[in-house]
């Protein structure tokens, strides 16, 4: 579905223009179209394919979808691919967006899944000619730099359910519970540093040395980029890091709980084994047995027992066993 | 065994020409052979080397089979070793395509675990002169894109066993289940990794600086490629990671489970063995033991044995327990 | 907040200045203008940005805060961001100190969570005016150099945190506390190594090969802050691998030590058993039983117990189990 | 001891020379003398390091031994260090052969542990005069190739041995064996990887890019060593990280096992537990217990026993504990 | 405290100078000096920056100690850190030596945990004129040399505990203290390796591509110092490798361990448990319990009871429980 196809020209919205018009504008000097689909549907890709001439290779792509974030020079165009990122009832949803950058023209394709427009792109963009004069390599940018932002907040959900997880986890009884969460929580890390990792090294190749040369001009922008990505990135190997300590803590924190109802559980089967052994013995049918026929022998042997008990009972308790 | 032997001249199928025949035609401009073989005879690979001049080692390395997934320069001709995955009853099934490329002929040779034949590459491609007219680095993409193509069904295959484990990762006592499985599926994940990731490198080499002179044109052909290898390859190490954070997680539900089973152990046992220990204590023979002579003794005793017993039940079901 | 504002010429201080008056000195040649800000805020930033001709991309991450550290080209000027280390109460406290330099200037600009102030840098280095006489490139090594100086008795304390917890890993019952120790020490351990590393990375391109112009004469300062940052970061990897061993460590100490009680447990319980059986056999009410007539009968069963009991006993304790 | 020392012209052996000789030989040109040692003692390196005029450093490593494999340049002659690997009774021999290289001359030298002679190597040699031709290069690559021929079937063992390992690791009982077993294997496959890591990263120095000039026209040859090496990398890696996994694999199985038993051993103990409990009830003396007067209390007794019993057992065979 | 300090020219001994005198000494042409210090106090180390004008930043470092091995180029001349190690009783001693070279002077200096001195190298070096005469760089070597070969004992030190653990991992009940000599030889290793490692990635860099000019001529000798500290740190890598592995072994076996012992718990309380509950049963008070009244009553219920035991401990037997 188109959304918007704009012509620029200087910095300054030229006019929205019908699609058939876009190879007509893009042949003007000083000049571009921006345009915006969504979930594009293989009859438009061919239309913008012949529009603007993309590459073949780079359009299958994007009518396939599914791709890894990457940067990809076409001769003098990109085609980039990135993830957006989205959380919604806690479950992280990526989406996808495809951008074809020429030294005339951008063209961006989101499926159904980014839950983001880019209406506010645009709109800060055109409020800003100075910037938009520098062509589709700043209109590049600025998309971008508006996906890497919303990662931002997914990145403190991740963090806030790792502290949640953290303050659990030397508690007791709570082991299954936490080993399910981190279980979780890492499937989610995985997914976001899918969208990330991929995506930090193509724009290492926006600036610094060889550099396409549709953003040679844009290189500060594009490293401010690749910076976010990094902390992102560093932000989230430290949470898988965390996330591996965590189980194996937990585990070691299983062990020991076992071990504690190990020990207390060897503590009273003793205390209860030996009242019953006394009990046994004086239950003996033996004859002769002088104290059964004593006339405090029953209290005796009851406080004999209890002693027995009582003094097992305080040496477990100091060893800690109970 | 040959499949088919084939001269093409601009795009277009010339004839089938005979094997004896192909030197001569390997000799005119603008023309190139494209054989195929299946499980190639020692004799089949010698005609083949004397037909187009192929280096001994590389037929050496075809004769003997078993080789890493590679892309060999042996002056302007490529020797390419690929591997077809596909799964059958489960099990991926490991094939190889050995594949000599020059300047004007193709020869790919594979074996019979590779259960993938290539007439629709070549049906496909003899539909498309324009691309056939590149020549012999077309028909080697066709050929690689063809056998990639096929891993992605075997990812999915591994990646839906991989979420049937997972789906059972926290039911108790399944865990013997799950870790065989998850032992099966890591040997499997290896396997495909294996064909994998020396392809990945070796086709890298195939776009960007140094490229094959054969290869000059058609960079961004076997950049697609290596893109796939790339996403598969990423898909690989997704499930090897999940694999080893599951068999963990695995070890910790045991625990979790066995700390269950010990905790219900030692509540029953101290229940019985209490009840044990009062039924002791009142069988003693002690010639005095007043309330054995109550004419309610008895019943006052299983009460008080019932509601110790009834009364740990609660403590310990407070306790979880039981 | 403006801590202070000095202009330098030759190595000798000139004046504080006023704000205003920068742009006028920082034209001069062979001078050099020093601003220390202090919890900057956006106006104090907008007007340093007139002043210095400051990228607008730097000074919005100065603004923003909570960057990871690094150095970043802005054509001839540098914008640093490093993390100043400090330990309060046992607890690893990050602040943010962000330094832009250029040809004639220095601005530092701390926030809050720095404990440290620069002052004595500036008292030293007025002190050492054939170094100051270096220019802005010396101030950026002295404020480098103070910073990382400050990372070493952090070290120190997470180095003595760790032998404290070694001492007590393979005493009994301390494995709870011991595994809670280590969780948190990787914590601190994970925020120090994520202040470090990144600085590393950045300062290793100070000096050596491609060096951005300024720190062209200062190759060897760079670099000793760079093998300061290396010895910091292979202590902390050390520390790291050390964790990671004594929770593995911790993890066999409580299965040992489950084993050593699980055997008791065996023993004790075999003892006791066998006792209760004897009394359980003699306690039946088998008319016939002629041991039970004798006259030292009962002394006799007691012997036989208690010499049983004591034979096991032994048993136990010469292999171990008690 | 010498083996042999031949001079070669042209392809063609010319003769068996004295060892005085040697140096006269070395001067013709076209022509080179190839050397075998065995166990060689320092004094014959020191008549070929006069004859060869062999660098110092290189003969002090081949008279200590103990080197890992590698391949040095001294001036225009190469040093090379490669180890043999054999199998004897399971157990994995490791012998070393130095092999020194100049533009007209090959000595190797191998020690008492490898087990393998070169005589093969020579005749094979011999036989083709069109590769010998060549010269000591491809002497060199005759060598290596028939060293690393030989990891071959050590390979074999070593993957035979842990898929034998592998059959075991699900049964009952088998863990302590099991583990023994992997134990040994890793230490096997960690000697032979000694033996292949080093060597595969020399001899990729052999070929490809900056390439000692004697080797120059033999670049495709050590290619192929340089593959070989990797597919036994790629093997050997590929044994230690199932390893890694049988091992943690193995543990988990152990915890299950001992899930089992200890469930079993619950779920009896339950069972006796509570016969014990009812038999203690009715052995009690109380005066009034009215069911010890009647008819058919004992037979009654006896089945309500029975009865619980059987329907505990149901239960937890139900359940899965017995 | 100065050792000594010796003037040399073409490769002899000039004379022992004073201290005083370096500064004219080494003007000479073709003339070094070589001090040599001991525990140098920080006056000695100023005398011989002023005599040898070296670098305020290398001299620093020497003051303070605790640096980490490296190589610094000073212009011309080089800064270089070793660590010695020495073993004393069971312990490993890390102690540190820093060598100024210049190109014609050589200072070292130790410390007192260096337990090594260098008369030895200066003696073997004065009886070799040849390759004295290659000046400083020599020495640098020879002095390398020497640290590097004390490494070789520490080496085999601790491959000898560590095959000492190796013997006792499989044996019963070893458990603990094989955790415990594990964890302490990985420090050492550790140890160990913090001086091996970063002083292999420095030496590295004095033969090969880009050299100090100092050593251009003297690059097959540093090779071999970095050959052997290659080696020494495969060695250790190799070690803390299988430290790794066993320790999960351990872990494994202390599993294996508790799991035959809870096998042999089971068993035994189930024979004893058995044994209780048919005594229990015959010791019941009911009046009409037929078997009670029989003359052989009480032989043929033992033969019961003993019957059932030994069946059970036959059963156990079999099933390998006991």
């Amino acid at each position: 579905m188109l959304i918007n196809c704009v012509a620029y020209q200087d910095g300054q919205k030229l006019a929205d223009i019908p699609v058939e018009d876009i190879s007509e504008y893009v042949r003007q000097p000083e000049t571009f179209v921006w345009v915006a689909l969504r979930d594009a549907q293989p009859e438009e890709l061919q239309v913008m394919q012949e529009e603007f001439g993309l590459h073949e290779l780079a359009v299958e792509d994007a009518r396939r979808g599914h791709q890894r974030p990457k940067i990809e020079e076409y001769g003098d165009s990109l085609f980039v691919v990135v993830k957006t990122i989205d959380c919604r009832d806690g479950e992280v949803v990526v989406g996808e967006v495809d951008i074809f950058v020429g030294d005339n023209y951008v063209l961006s394709s989101r499926d159904s899944h980014s839950l983001q427009n880019f209406l506010g792109v645009r709109a800060r963009a055109e409020r800003e000619p100075h910037m938009l004069r520098q062509g589709p390599a700043f209109v590049l940018y600025a998309l971008m730099d508006a996906v890497v932002d919303r990662y931002f907040p997914v990145l403190d959900m991740l963090e806030s359910e790792l502290e949640q997880i953290e303050e659990l986890i030397f508690s007791k009884g709570k082991q299954r519970d936490n080993i399910q969460h981190l279980y979780a929580l890492k499937r989610k890390v995985t997914e976001v540093r899918h969208a990330v990792a991929p995506l930090m090294e193509a724009v290492g190749r926006l600036h610094g040395g060889r550099v396409p040369s549709i953003c040679r001009d844009t290189g500060e922008y594009f490293r401010d980029v690749h910076d976010h990505l990094h902390r992102i990135s560093a932000a989230l190997d430290n949470i898988r890091d965390t996330i591996a300590t965590a189980i194996q803590v937990n585990l070691s924190m299983v062990a020991i709980e076992e071990n504690e109802v190990n020990k207390r559980l060897a503590a009273w089967a003793a205390i209860f084994a030996i009242c019953t052994a006394f009990a046994g013995v004086w239950g003996m049918n033996f004859k002769v047995m002088p104290e059964l026929e004593w006339q405090y022998g029953y209290p005796m042997a009851l406080t004999v027992m209890v002693g027995v008990c009582l003094y097992l009972y305080r040496r477990f308790r100091r060893a800690g066993w109970l």
